[in-house]
């Protein structure tokens, strides 16, 4: 089969859903084909929600409604080589389409370490692939212990989920001194460590998996401390990389990371193609360097730059560069970060000054359901600019880093949040005398 | 008793606390004093939780542990006269303290409608006195029913709290068409409406008080309608007037508004004279009318500023004019405004278009605790720049609407929203396909 389409999307995970539909918003006339290479895609973010959360781990489907109610075409199918020269797509099935323009939203691919054993039965990669998923969920319920590989954002919770279940011995292991190091300072990676073995988790810091032991199947594994643990099932969740293969092949350049390069408008060294999500290459916001950051909500904004910009640039883009902007739950606490860390920026050699307060995320604090409520604010110490930022606590510091990645997004200053209008309200936030941001702000200010 | 302090500020509410201590930080040599004429305050927008929310009405005291831990020194009594050009202060107890600079943190006054009957016994504003408000609970919870003038904020949260107590007929009226309509639009309006009618509370829209009626205690109300109630108590939520008596029978200047006319800095029009929080006028972000919001979290604020302020301009005021930001709670929904509503800004004349999504809170939606959660998005039809924002939902939503305070502090426009970063997770917000603010703006940008 060969078919002609206007716009072409390959992957329909978040970021290659988000820019069909924005393409659709921007190009109402252009016809808008989709392929997908599985069946059932899944939310991303929901995957370790399915060991408990959720009543029915089906429930996690990202579904293609947006797709199809937007009359955006949408074929089972891989791509598997892009002609340039001919501006055509062939894929698996031996169909051709030929296209205007091409977003590749490929995505990323789990990162599987060179571990004697790592291809033992009883070992999980993350694929968003639902069908796949299932199968592991079942699998890994039925298994007596199970180690999780690698303690970052996806290893704490499917930790947490898994401990939820109750009946299963739940490891963690983790080769950084601390959990999470990626995106938090010392001080929050403790909380949720200390979450997780309130649960019973079993973390091991400082410690890489040597070996996986067992005839067919994971029986044991050998850390290359030499200690050795029983183990039935291993999750791994040390990271992903992105998948470029298609794009290369075709000539498609890398630039400096090991993402797509786009530019400011998400378009690949070929203008007629597009690159968003997890295979596209990001820029810092503070440095410009290359970032590996590979998050949902990335990907979503840079779908929405690629969508409306496919055939003009319809507005000046005016966020350049990604921060990483993230929020975890475990055990009931929230932990978020935006932008960069005390560590992060340091180790970027900005001379920066920190602030820090601890509160209470109700008031007075004797209402019901208040929680405990800590905020780290991290500035450019010369400048004043506000470059990154901490939050734990309850439900509401999961929009709480938002208002941070807002403020870091806008360039604000230290003075600014010092003044900050917000709104207060007893079972809904700290008291105004007390707004967390307010007063690590002060914090900082009082250091320079 | 004559005395000589360097920094005196006359109030010991939010306005009063927060700027005392941020003198302290900014002026550490000087020596600071705080007049009070309330034994014991209260956290304002904590009173209606004394009435269930809160085991212990006392809890929700106001203390002043952060005025003596920080060096400040507290008085109780009630300053009643301003000699500017001795530079001094005259108290109730006829003592005389010289001020450098005098701080007027001297709030509001709840205000009493001229109605037949309203100094009976059984009716009662709202002062914020502990001592004055105890016995108010005590005496309502003894009431069969109780009947709430005024449905604002402080309105729909007395009829929510005192609905959980059981036992009591509680009544709402309001002069306006709907509840809240000084914060939100109609359909938000309604979402209140629905949730305190299925508490049982009986709304009156459109409804005056004409008369109360009892012999020393009220018995009855008649409205102006010449509809009757019987009715025990009576509560009255229609708002504040600045108490600006002690500085105007000194020849300070109220400008154009009812408050204190204050510059950028908070300065009167005497330039040692400051006015924070509810005595001071305040002017409107957009128009630089005058504005009457009187909110706990605008006033420290303001008090930030003053207390930085007094000796020398320490730093450039950033946001030059008060935006309304609220939130509230009723029956578990949280309600956040910011800035100008639909009507308001009609109302000023300003050109607009609106942006308007509902979702859910989690994701994937099936997540236990997950609500529905709205967002109303008004910006600048020509410049694109949010002037306001409405959002209804789950607890999160009393930080969201602070991402909307924030981005209208910072003059973000629609095209920045469709594309902001954010912090997405199953828990804690929407999918990033789905974040509310980025939808929202989307629908506005359909509509230019």
């Amino acid at each position: 089969m060969n078919r002609k389409v206007d716009i072409l999307v390959v992957g329909a995970g978040p970021a290659g859903i988000v820019s069909a539909v924005t393409a659709r918003r921007y190009y109402p006339d252009k016809n808008i084909l989709v392929i997908k290479n599985v069946a059932n895609g899944c939310i991303p973010c929901g995957i370790p929600y399915m060991f408990s959360s959720l009543k029915n781990p089906q429930d996690n489907i990202l579904g293609i409604d947006s797709l199809t109610k937007n009359n955006i075409e949408v074929a089972l199918d891989e791509a598997v080589k892009i002609n340039r020269e001919g501006k055509s797509i062939k894929t698996k099935s031996a169909d051709e389409y030929v296209y205007e323009k091409l977003i590749l939203a490929t995505g990323s691919s789990p990162v599987i370490p060179k571990i004697s054993g790592i291809d033992k039965k009883g070992v999980y990669p993350i694929y968003k692939d639902m069908d796949y998923l299932k199968t592991c969920v079942e699998e890994i319920k039925k298994a007596k212990s199970v180690l999780i590989v690698g303690g970052g954002f996806i290893g704490i919770e499917f930790a947490d989920e898994i401990s939820n279940i109750g009946g299963i011995d739940v490891y963690l292991v983790e080769a950084l001194p601390h959990l999470l190091t990626n995106s938090f300072d010392q001080d929050f990676s403790l909380l949720a460590e200390e979450r997780l073995k309130a649960r019973g988790v079993k973390i091991f810091l400082n410690t890489r998996v040597g070996e996986i032991l067992g005839k067919d199947k994971v029986e044991r594994v050998r850390f290359e401390t030499g200690e050795e643990l029983k183990i039935e099932s291993i999750i791994l969740g040390i990271g992903a990389v992105p998948n470029t293969k298609l794009a290369t092949d075709a000539g498609l350049d890398l630039g400096r990371g090991k993402g797509l390069w786009v530019d400011e408008y998400m378009r690949t060294s070929d203008p007629d193609i597009f690159a968003v999500g997890d295979c596209a290459g990001k820029r810092d916001f503070y440095t410009r360097r290359d970032t590996a950051v590979m998050l949902a909500s990335t990907a979503t904004a840079e779908a929405r730059v690629a969508g409306a910009s496919l055939y003009q640039l319809k507005v000046v883009r005016e966020n350049k560069g990604t921060i990483a902007i993230y929020s975890t739950y475990v055990d009931g606490l929230v932990l978020g970060s935006a932008g960069l860390t005390e560590t992060s920026a340091k180790k970027e050699g900005f001379e920066i000054v920190a602030g820090n307060t601890e509160g209470v995320d109700k008031h007075p604090k004797g209402l019901p359901g208040a929680n405990k409520i800590k905020v780290k604010l991290i500035f450019s110490r010369q400048s004043g600019i506000l470059m990154g930022g901490q939050v734990s606590g309850g439900i509401s510091a999961g929009e709480m880093i938002n208002i941070i990645g807002m403020a870091i997004q806008k360039r604000v200053s230290l003075t600014e949040l010092e003044t900050l209008q917000m709104a207060t309200h007893p079972y809904l936030t700290s008291a105004p005398t007390m707004y967390p941001i307010v007063l690590a702000a002060q914090n900082a200010l009082g250091k320079v």
